[in-house]
């Protein structure tokens, strides 16, 4: 199955304590094609400016990513730089220039339309709705977001949400979305409003899924290198929509087995800055890292 | 088996945005006792005051826990009083009486100083010292410490740390413990010191085991009430340490096991205030809770 991915295509500029980098290669799209393209099929839908470089996406095309809707426009590709201190969980906004990402308009090429799969990356959520109107019958359609829409954009974001079937989102965020303190209550909250699943993302402890009434938790793999966690809930989504797009079945245990593809992911776009871990990856590599769940999630059985 | 358990015992004040109780049962000893009695004999070595009420841990008695090692002193017993936010994680100390227990000095009965497991909640390292000089040939060690200790004594606290065999600890004192940000190296230097075994306990996320050169996840089960995080990590500590002495197996599937425990009898212990909840606990409440955590924790294998 293929994925239409929507969402921004950024240069990024990030100082963590382990190094920085400057105007590299970010963006929800990006990191989400970085990992996903691992799985399946993807047609990136983004907007660039005339200072893009795309030598700097030349390894998604090596992959099969369709780039063909990202559009060039004229001015600058969106920018963000940030910095993180020892506590890699919370990123500090020093600039956003949103520059052309500022009229970005999604839209889907009719032969795009029918695309079974469609992963709506954080942009504002006015320009989801537009997204999700074009779409005809999707099998799947997933939502991201931040805490910034949740603040400014509060009604047209649960919107969106009630036409999704499945949400991704961070737990503070779960929190600040439902006003309920309990991951459980916000997750139920959430699919009261139409989701069937819901994916709660906890930084380096994993994440939560929320399938009907069922509950699973994906751990974080505990690394000895962390450089940088920019995209890395993105990574995650790649992860776990890709997966899902190659297994094309969307039943409870193969949810929970997206969940560690995501993971695994995640873990490794946070070993180095940008997307450069992502970008010399190995498909043996991610299979040999998948493994280690196991070892890390699974035990015998308890009787007492 | 059965496990010597030198620690705490108290009277607590907690507020939290879902209540508050004066002067309610507490204590390391305590919660770790109320946690490992349904696992485990238990032999209690502590100090209260004239002023605790014996009736306050007959239901520990009902549970053949032996608490001839509780020794009444002139004066009062040890008294904590704080409170927490909408953020459970962490507790603000408002008010901190020592009482008889500062002048507490563990001794071992002769008759016990050959049990199997010994238990060392957390109190002063020097006194910890004292009663590993007590014991003999015990086949498990165990030490939970804190964050006051690590900044005040230090040296003797790396001491203990060499002559246990196991050391559960919180993320964030592991951290402070041993100057390393990341939770994988901050447990090999641990482990570098002399435990083949370490603990991390993670709060709601759960704990990480770290057993010789295996990694272990066991998650936190999401909870729909959370009333009173305290003493949650004792009974986490009791639940471990209480089947471990149950099985009387000390290999890594028995270990991945006991956290599993672990994170159940924590997951009670939050629902109410003090004791309460683990005081009206049935054996079949908690194999049922304990069923849970498979469908939370395992997947079927991932091909990619």
């Amino acid at each position: 199955m293929s994925i239409v991915v929507v969402g921004s295509v950024a240069y990024d500029s990030v100082k963590t304590p382990f190094g920085e980098v400057e105007k590299a290669l970010g963006g929800s799209a990006t990191h989400f094609s970085a990992s996903a393209s691992f799985f399946a099929k993807l047609h990136l839908i983004g907007v660039v400016g005339e200072d893009f470089e795309m030598k700097d996406i030349a390894f998604l095309k090596e992959r099969g990513v369709d780039c063909d809707g990202i559009k060039v426009e004229k001015g600058k590709t969106f920018h963000w730089k940030g910095q993180y201190g020892f506590d890699l969980n919370t990123a500090q906004t020093l600039e956003t220039h949103l520059n052309v990402f500022l009229n970005f308009s999604p839209e889907i090429p009719a032969h795009l339309q029918e695309t079974p799969i469609l992963f709506l990356g954080n942009i504002h959520p006015a320009l989801q709705l537009k997204v999700l109107d074009q779409v005809k019958n999707p099998k799947l359609t997933v939502l991201d977001t931040m805490n910034f829409w949740i603040s400014s954009e509060l009604e047209t974001l649960k919107k969106v949400i009630s036409r999704v079937k499945m949400v991704i989102i961070n737990e503070g965020e779960a929190r600040e979305l439902t006003r309920e303190a309990a991951l459980l209550t916000a997750a139920r909250k959430i699919q009261s409003w139409g989701p069937e699943i819901v994916v709660i993302k906890r930084g380096e402890y994993g994440a939560l899924l929320f399938f009907k009434d069922h509950v699973f938790s994906a751990p974080g793999l505990p690394l000895e290198t962390v450089k940088d966690p920019t995209g890395a809930g993105d990574s995650f989504a790649g992860g776990v929509v890709g997966y899902l797009a190659m297994k094309n079945n969307y039943d409870l245990p193969t949810f929970k087995q997206s969940l560690i593809v995501g993971s695994t992911m995640a873990s490794f776009n946070v070993e180095d800055f940008s997307c450069k871990r992502l970008q010399a990856l190995t498909k043996k590599e991610i299979s040999d890292r998948i493994r280690l769940f196991k070892e890390l999630s699974h035990f015998e059985e308890v009787k007492i």
